[in-house]
């Protein structure tokens, strides 16, 4: 499995990933699910992939292919497209295009088992930061006022501390210690979810790639935050008034 | 879908179901999901169900039909198994007879459509208190010390709270408070889930039903419950260190 989450706050986008993949428990594997591209002043493309590893890298590659300013460049790259919707319309069509190619079925394929699911963020000059989620049949949809966030992957666990406490008009460190904290809900209940995570901040109109952090399995302050946590939330509820059986 | 969760305590037994059913989320319904059997003063036995209704009723029809001292009871009866772990087979039996039936093929059958899975939770007079997990497959697993509750259902909302916050050692009036904090989270993220909710606490070595309500839609506790637990998570989270991005 997989978890991640990308915020639309009032003062950028913030993306989060785990690194852990599986085929069985007993085969697990850290790769990294959350990819880069940039054109310094000009945009900054953040991709993260949930769902089978073969084709989110085989996306991944085709993407980084056609960026390149290559001889034999016959499909547009996303460091050319006008706008972050264009850039989402060719990142589906890339994804649909690779499901198909495995599946050796051309069309929308939400239940292969080569399926995968993305997450899109990013600004190009001339429009807003915006933010989408990418489904394998390659439409995707766009987060808006009402729902400022995507997850993909294992998305439960950790679903309700967002909804609790999201706040678009929220400070970056402040959304980091939200994200971790669902981060840290889903890790306890989920085993395919897994440290370290992958971080990318990206400041409104910074055009070029923006704070990029990996948390480490020992990173003192997730470990700190994942304590202070649970005892907070032992505290908020043991305050909360028991239920009166008379 | 559906959420019940059966908490195995130091003092006793405590059962909560939610009672929607949907076929698609235009077509929902209300329908108990808890069943309670006893012979006051030798045992009580509490059925709480997930999955395909006419399964789970066609599973309590029986049960029902064989607990009726009645002239033409061939099958044995939940009010006459010597133990709870005889109680337990008997409905993981009665459940896989139901799936088998309707599903016209005999064996496991976990991804049937007609599949069901249950929680049983009692006592018999001469043994402890103890709760089942039950399978489609009929089979069927007990909580111990290391895992005392069993969740069904939509069960990955609400889990997060109850690893948090669950104590063999809590009094009844603490563990209905976190029943209903678990089912506010999924209420809150899952609409085939819904109000009211039943909820069953039987003290041990009490050999008859317990305490038996309904909290209802309007139910003033559930309410500013849901909401002292929203305001005390943001504030427990407010409290946190936000991350430090330098």
């Amino acid at each position: 499995m997989t978890y991640c989450v990308g915020l639309k706050l009032d003062r950028g986008l913030v993306c989060m990933s785990d690194t852990r993949t599986n085929a069985g428990v007993d085969n697990i594997s850290v790769f990294r699910k959350m990819f880069i591209w940039e054109t310094p002043g000009e945009r900054s493309i953040t991709l993260m992939t949930a769902g089978n590893l073969a084709t989110t890298q085989a996306v991944v590659s085709l993407l980084n292919e056609r960026a390149k300013p290559a001889e034999d460049r016959g499909a547009p790259s996303i460091l050319e497209a006008a706008s972050m919707f264009q850039v989402a319309k060719l990142v589906g069509a890339t994804l649909r295009e690779v499901i198909a190619d495995q599946s050796g079925i051309e069309g929308p394929q939400a239940d292969s088992p080569f399926s995968a699911t993305l997450i899109l963020a990013g600004q190009v000059r001339g429009g807003e930061p915006r933010l989408f989620l990418i489904y394998p049949e390659g439409n995707f949809v766009e987060a808006a006022d009402d729902t400022p966030f995507f997850q993909i992957g294992e998305t439960k666990y950790g679903k309700p501390i967002l909804v609790r406490a999201f706040d678009p008009r929220m400070g970056f460190e402040e959304a980091v210690k939200l994200l971790m904290l669902s981060f840290d809900s889903t890790l306890k209940a989920n085993l395919s979810v897994g440290l370290p995570l992958d971080l990318h901040i990206y400041p409104a109109d910074g055009f070029q790639t923006g704070l990029v952090r990996r948390i480490e399995r020992d990173d003192a302050f997730f470990d700190s935050l994942s304590s202070g946590w649970g005892e907070a939330l032992r505290k908020a509820f043991g305050q909360l008034p028991d239920y009166d059986l008379s």
